[in-house]
């Protein structure tokens, strides 16, 4: 008895000695299962912003749980948009208000090219291209792997922050743990649509909003080499389809082959006219607008990890653009892709046809200073530049014969990239408890290479934003086969636990 | 009752005094309908080389027509090929053999582009993008309107002389004609699919065809004036995919975007070394092995009639590839055409990453002079002085890691393109016959710019070759949405006839 008396005691002393990171980190220990099937519980609930009927139900699954956890919680709505989920903690005599943003509508998805549903979510050993297998959920008390990966859309972009959110809180109220800030949630229905309303929202109810004193915007992965990071911006993104014509009907390639023109030969050679062999994007003017980096942020450059090497070899890269550069300072800088190309078809579907359009779906990215506007406007200058007629839809007879090279041109909305000074005091503050939560110093990076409608809220709301990713960085976000490496929801658990009760 | 014996007197007179041609043109007046109908029947029989049910139901549809006509069928098989259809009708005393090849198979389809299933063959009053409406097929005895258009895969490449030559065959059964030569019929079951077995078979029963004076190829189009022509060659063809990788997995545009290889970049910029703004390739030496035009081929040529601009209007082009240089002219070259590219997606599937791989199909239509081979091999051989690694297959992680640029080139099985002199002596007897048939004077044209597996009658079997194409040149061949104009069947029936009555 008096032995054990004495354990009691000194487990009791250890305890009571626990930080409110130690405390919130043994009780998500002891949950991991529990936490794991309320993120595929919210998982299973279709979020690509179009689809009205899921999205709803995503807002209320998100409303009633966090209303659970005591959040004052409302859903802001808006017609013809998926609600923004607002929700509000205030902790007596507390002397600073964090925003947390996240979103919980997620990118479009081919089935087809998934290896299950990407609404049934599926855990695996490891990722399935690098020897992982399927398994059944663990029941509460076994075991539960690190490495294992959930497989499902959103899993790593982004509903993962709002589980950690929720574990965090639960781990707070059973514990007795107090924030130490106010706290303002807001999670996005359309941020993968380029959050189309979030603007119009944010100015109807900026009140709610006035006393954040810093956003932290919970999207994005954490960096390769799996360090924690904590991000002073990201690039904005604007969107670009060009098609081009030929005759108005798909020829025969032998009756007309060698005369008539090709619409994915003339494509190909505009597309080649806007980049060189080393990855520069020679429209003109186009780094122009770029505003130059401060001293902070070149020394904070300078301090990154070299991981080029490790980054090639994992990613199966002999070559990357812009040779000599790395990844962290080449994100720095607008950037061209080609996201999307199609004329006719390839493989064994292909016909011995002059398709008569091509069309190309390009993605600009945006760094300080570029206006997503006036960058598209240089790239269809370019296309003028290079003979083409610009029409807006499907030309008539008449332009037809009028021209000979049309191009259609169509934008997608887009928003600018922003960035935070990275002198901000309280980052400084929120950076050692995520170190203090990942038990590694947490990087301080310039940008982050995605984009975010962080503008919104530097610009419009005149307030910082921080980036708190908690994602891997190989989850296959916006691609086929998402999925979230558990380690890294645990982390965000820790890393939130430590950040709403920072000193 | 005097008058009416007086008129069928006379009516009697004018019949006896008809030529075959005339009487096989009034025997098909009478019966247009029941023609469409029987061309209907085939027409929803479909007819992709690879679904080999329904192929070998055309081979016997096909043969067993033919035999109700008197002809001798029989389906030559081989294991793993469709049946090749032979049919024979020897008449007493001729002194010549015509051979006549078709093909009852079609090009793959995409239903989704079609207005209808591409196997229910539906009338239309004009082309769909022409103001035509679909309509009920006539009644026997209702009247036909030459314009109107059958749609349906095949309708004009290449079931309708099949049908036009049944409908000649019934003619003279019908009106006691005889035709003036030996008949040996050949339809091609995978055309389509470049006629891989047809070599085997004409090896294998070269017994059969050694009596043959010169083969009639039945497919391709008249000219685009729909004046009738007579074509002494087709070109060769020659097929080859090209995929470009960038990283082993899909990346996130936003996060890799500027320093990721995108493969679409990529095989935009190879595509465009391929040829120059006024479509001549500039490929090394892609001109060199092209055969010389003689005196006769130049004269056939300045006698075409020149329909650059009323074919640029029906096209809605204002710019063909060669500036100066006119279709015919252009069809002896060989032609280098992309009739395909895919890389992720565009329009509303299309997500923010940068795909992992850039496919185009490229098609390379070959001139007398030219190796299929050989001129693949030019291909692929820019592809490596282009810096690109070439694999026949995905690459694995060791090919990655040691070569910065890697392209996947698979080749299609092709074959040579064949010319027969323009002097041939029957030719002459056969431009005559056609002129009959159709009224006005047949163009002889020294090169067809489709294929066709000529060479394997003219360099395996030794025999000259001629086409005697009868779709109108706006079907859509090879394209969704296929269509054939009657009055070309009807020209078809009548052309026929003639040929095999001629003296």
């Amino acid at each position: 008895m008096r032995r054990a008396t004495i354990l009691l005691l000194t487990l009791a002393a250890i305890a009571s000695a626990q930080t409110p990171v130690e405390t919130a980190r043994t009780y998500r220990q002891a949950h991991e299962v529990e936490i794991l099937q309320q993120f595929a519980e919210l998982l299973r609930i279709p979020n690509v912003a179009r689809d009205t009927v899921n999205i709803q139900r995503n807002a209320d699954y998100v409303a009633a749980e966090f209303a659970k956890r005591g959040v004052k919680t409302q859903l802001l709505s808006s017609y013809g948009a998926p609600p923004l989920v607002f929700g509000e903690l205030n902790v007596p005599g507390a002397t600073r208000t964090l925003g947390i943003y996240a979103h919980y509508d997620g990118q479009p998805v081919d089935p087809s090219q998934w290896l299950q549903s990407p609404w049934e979510p599926t855990l695996w050993t490891a990722r399935h291209d690098e020897g992982g297998h399927a398994i059944e959920f663990p029941e509460p008390g076994e075991k539960v792997d690190p490495e294992w990966r959930l497989y499902a859309r959103s899993a790593g972009d982004d509903k993962a922050p709002i589980v950690a959110l929720l574990a965090a809180l639960d781990a707070f109220n059973q514990k007795g743990i107090k924030p130490t800030a106010n706290l303002k949630f807001l999670f996005d229905g359309e941020e993968e649509a380029g959050s189309p309303h979030l603007g119009a929202y944010l100015t109807t109810h900026r009140d709610k909003f006035a006393d954040v004193d810093v956003w932290l915007f919970c999207d994005g992965p954490v960096h390769q080499s799996r360090k924690p990071q904590l991000l002073f911006g990201a690039r904005g993104d604007a969107h670009m389809d060009v098609t081009i014509y030929g005759a108005n009907r798909p020829l025969h390639s032998g009756h007309y082959g060698n005369w008539a023109p090709v619409p994915a030969m003339e494509l190909a050679q505009l597309l080649a006219s806007m980049k060189d062999q080393n990855g520069k994007v020679i429209i003109e003017e186009f780094y122009d607008s770029v505003a130059p980096l401060g001293d902070e942020e070149r020394a904070a450059l300078a301090k990154m990890p070299n991981y080029e090497d490790e980054l090639k070899t994992e990613l199966g890269l002999a070559w990357t653009e812009g040779q000599g550069e790395t990844l962290p300072e080449r994100l720095l800088l607008p950037a061209l892709t080609v996201r999307g190309l199609s004329s006719g078809h390839t493989g064994a579907l292909a016909t011995n046809i002059i398709p008569n359009t091509a069309t190309a779906a390009l993605d600009v990215r945006l760094v300080k200073g570029n206006d997503p506007e006036k960058m598209l406007d240089l790239v269809e200058r370019h296309i003028r530049q290079r003979g083409f007629h610009v029409v807006p839809e499907d030309p008539d007879e008449e332009t037809r014969q009028q021209h000979p090279k049309i191009a259609k041109v169509t934008r997608s909305r887009g928003y600018p990239a922003a960035r935070t000074e990275m002198s901000l005091p309280i980052a400084k503050d929120i950076a050692a408890a995520m170190t203090e939560a990942a038990g590694e110093e947490v990087l301080l990076v310039p940008t982050m290479g995605g984009s975010l409608p962080l503008y919104l809220f530097t610009d419009l709301l005149g307030k910082p934003v921080l980036l708190l990713p908690i994602a891997n960085h190989d989850n296959n976000q916006h691609a086929e086969n998402e999925s979230l490496r558990l380690a890294n929801l645990w982390y965000g658990v820790d890393a939130f636990a430590a950040v709403m009760a920072m000193e």
